[in-house]
């Protein structure tokens, strides 16, 4: 897995005064590190709290572009919410706690590329502005919001311990207004990751055009390519979730028809790039 | 345990015309719960960050109020991070979890009252208006900052596991400028708490006058009254500890001079109100 | 108009090593210098936008405590929403912009202290910390929100000119939910001070005890001590006002029943300390 | 003036079982409307605070990429803070006081393209989520900080007025860490614009490449189409400017050698699209 800057920082240019500013993404500077973006791989762990619900299969099908059908199960859909540790390869935003937490809210559609069961992400905030941008280099639509969730604690009064009758809650807020409420009380645990978050996401690349141009933008569907993928044990029971009155177009049409379980679990994974599903 | 309040939520005023709007803080109402604060106790549950150091005896000295003086063990210090949840007495903020959680930096300085060993908190920083504000209904001097620290994970690469060489992370940042930064490298672990965590706090109830008056104003010196104290077991190893240049005054005088093991270890307790050590 | 510190800066405590520490407010210090606040007097320039409204008159007297009467206009109210510049007699926050800006929204009830025409504040937000604590030293009862609102543009094409036909938003979020939106489109401009904007405000000092006690909490109604007002050339037209289902208890007591004009405009004051108008 | 969306809301898909989600920009959605970024026209007007100075010629060269020139005044820059109101064409956004209101940082480098004086924006702060992303559409390098300024008051003493000897002050912090500080005392006013702030802005259109591929990243100059500039009279004086120490990589090169003239004015734009200028 190699990614491509304009010039690396084991190579500095030869002659300063000539070199292009370079970066893997804007800022482009003299050395390329003042880049926002560090590039792939990028580690993260997680803690999570997710509700499996169901919304309209036609709404979900009108939120699947072209190449992605519905799946075996049309009309499945997630509500998750994670508060994310994340580090380049080297660690180094680690030693920077200010750094390398954020917080997010994804919704997750069911869905297939070729009958290979997939996961599409039509919506997603994020609380912190390195990993937005980065959303938006995978195709991933981050926005920008206000995302709580309550987590388990080991000891004293104020929050449930992960055993049987733990509650979890989680908001989102968004331009000030609540637009989605959950909650899930744990009954067992189980080693069986939650469906929706055990495959792999396609994302659409597709960025604005800046200059006038003929050709009609390119849109390339590309799935997330992961590894170290590893679960902590799933703690999974009845969940509750509420889509509220809120300013964002078309997210009502994803509203729950009906919610089922909800998990609480730790998550890690390694992202590398995007593999090119089609291109239209 | 009880709390004063001008009328309680089960005794509504017979006469809604003619009662007063009352409540156990600003802003009263009709109801009384348009409080900002519930009464104790508040319950909290916290994952903590501890850096024991030494500071200038001579400068800790200058920071204790008559009634207290230096203890055993003058010039011992500790820098918290902490990031708790919290609830009143019937758990109701932990279904809001924008409402229930915030984090905190505090310094901690070794004392004694009447030969018992005690705690003065001279500076701490927290990032939610209600914890702010409780503090210094309890005479402790919590103001407004960023802080941010790195938590133990438990799968995935973004973090360090609680376990020996397990690297963890503290900063804060007041106003935009970054004021402290610390570090601690975990070793070994242990059942005995750090002194600094495990003794009284002993506050100052103090509160500028607005109106005129030929009496000084009254300084009365508490004892935080606390039950259910929980400790998750001790991770500790060596700590580092910078204090940057930044605008908070006489903040340097408790500069480290010598840092010596840091902890991270998970805490919980209820609070329930002030006992008097000293009227001045 | 003198303020009691325990020491001042300019007599410094002759022994530091015995000294206590001192300050306006919390944190006590040596210097006192770390103090959160400073004393008063406060200088205020502001631009604002506010809408007079009308609540039901019963609903508005359940808001006033013993000593003010509904006064000569019961139920006139009025939703205000400003951005302030504010500093210290000695103008030195000014060299800071990161402290020295906050905005806020309060609600203005019309009542009278002694037959004098006065205004009751039974709900404010702020989007900082120092005018939240200073609000709660005056006995104003200040919280933590998300304040907005358009202002006058001089130039270019987002926004209103100051001129008949310019619309003026606001709008106020508390804990991710939207709870006040306001909109005045101004006609014509006078040189009366809105009503409700140019009379003492009178505020309960009470502040939750901490330390068990058989004395009941001493309530003081005071009026806010003021010199230096100035208005601009103020700017009226319709208003509308909306408050929305939100969390805050017995806000909605106070919602709009018939609104009338809106006003734009720039404000002065500086801000003494509090004159005591009953003890209760 | 076009915009390329894949359908565009007056031209709704007649089948919608069937149509693809379509969006000027992430996210994609059925109707289009759940698009972060609106596409351009976009209007903006601002209070703009703005110091002139020098940097090193020679490390102003290494921040311009290939098609750009150091021009008449190599080493001429300009440091500007800027509050901004925005809206698209049908100024619907002005409506929602908390999404058109966002503040600025930004450094401007003199240079030229084929002889044209220009300018070069190599670093840029904002504080809102839909700006920072609509400067990646742009090719400008916008990132998240926390940006204030003192503004020019017309009543009351927090602040200055409009006049000579007034002052006003800009500072940055990123990530909890102060980065500029700015100050101006203006003298006298003046219709001449500042130099820098009256040329094209010369971007670079460049974003990560996330799919494998042989084909090195286009990178493409391109200039900001900006109609309906309009300037306020520009008030002018002494200027400050200091870059902190920060954890900003190559930012240290534009640090000032020489600091000249400030200026504090309102500026109006309305920005349409860009101009390819060179493709590499």
């Amino acid at each position: 897995m190699t990614t491509t800057t304009a010039h690396s920082e084991g190579h500095p240019a030869a002659d300063p005064g000539t070199a292009s500013p370079c970066g893997y993404s804007l800022p482009l500077s003299p050395s390329g590190k003042a880049s926002m973006l560090t590039p792939p791989p990028w580690h993260f762990s997680g803690e999570i709290l997710m509700v499996d619900y169901r919304v309209d299969p036609d709404a979900a099908r009108r939120f699947l572009p072209p190449g992605l059908g519905p799946g075996a199960d049309p009309g499945a859909a997630a509500a998750v919410f994670a508060t994310w540790q994340w580090c380049s390869e080297d660690g180094g935003e680690l030693a920077d706690p200010a750094v390398c937490r954020f917080s997010e809210f994804l919704i997750l559609l069911s869905c297939a590329f070729e009958g290979r069961p997939m996961a599409r992400c039509p919506f997603a905030w994020v609380d912190e502005p390195v990993p937005m941008m980065r959303g938006w280099v995978q195709g991933m639509p981050k926005q920008f919001g206000a995302i709580h969730h309550t987590r388990p604690v080991a000891v004293g009064r104020a929050g449930s311990r992960l055993a049987p009758g733990g509650r979890f809650d989680g908001a989102l807020s968004v331009h000030g207004r609540r637009l989605v409420e959950a909650s899930v009380t744990i009954e067992h645990s189980t080693e069986r990751a939650p469906a929706l978050h055990d495959v792999p996401l396609a994302h659409s690349l597709v960025f604005p055009q800046w200059v006038q141009s003929d050709a009609p933008p390119r849109t390339r569907l590309v799935a997330s390519q992961v590894s170290g993928v590893e679960f902590s044990r799933i703690w999974s029971g009845p969940g509750q979730l509420s889509f509220l009155d809120g300013p964002v177009e078309d997210f009502g049409l994803l509203s729950p028809l009906e919610v089922s379980a909800g998990h609480v679990f730790a998550y890690g994974e390694t992202l590398h790039g995007g593999r090119l599903l089609r291109e239209s």
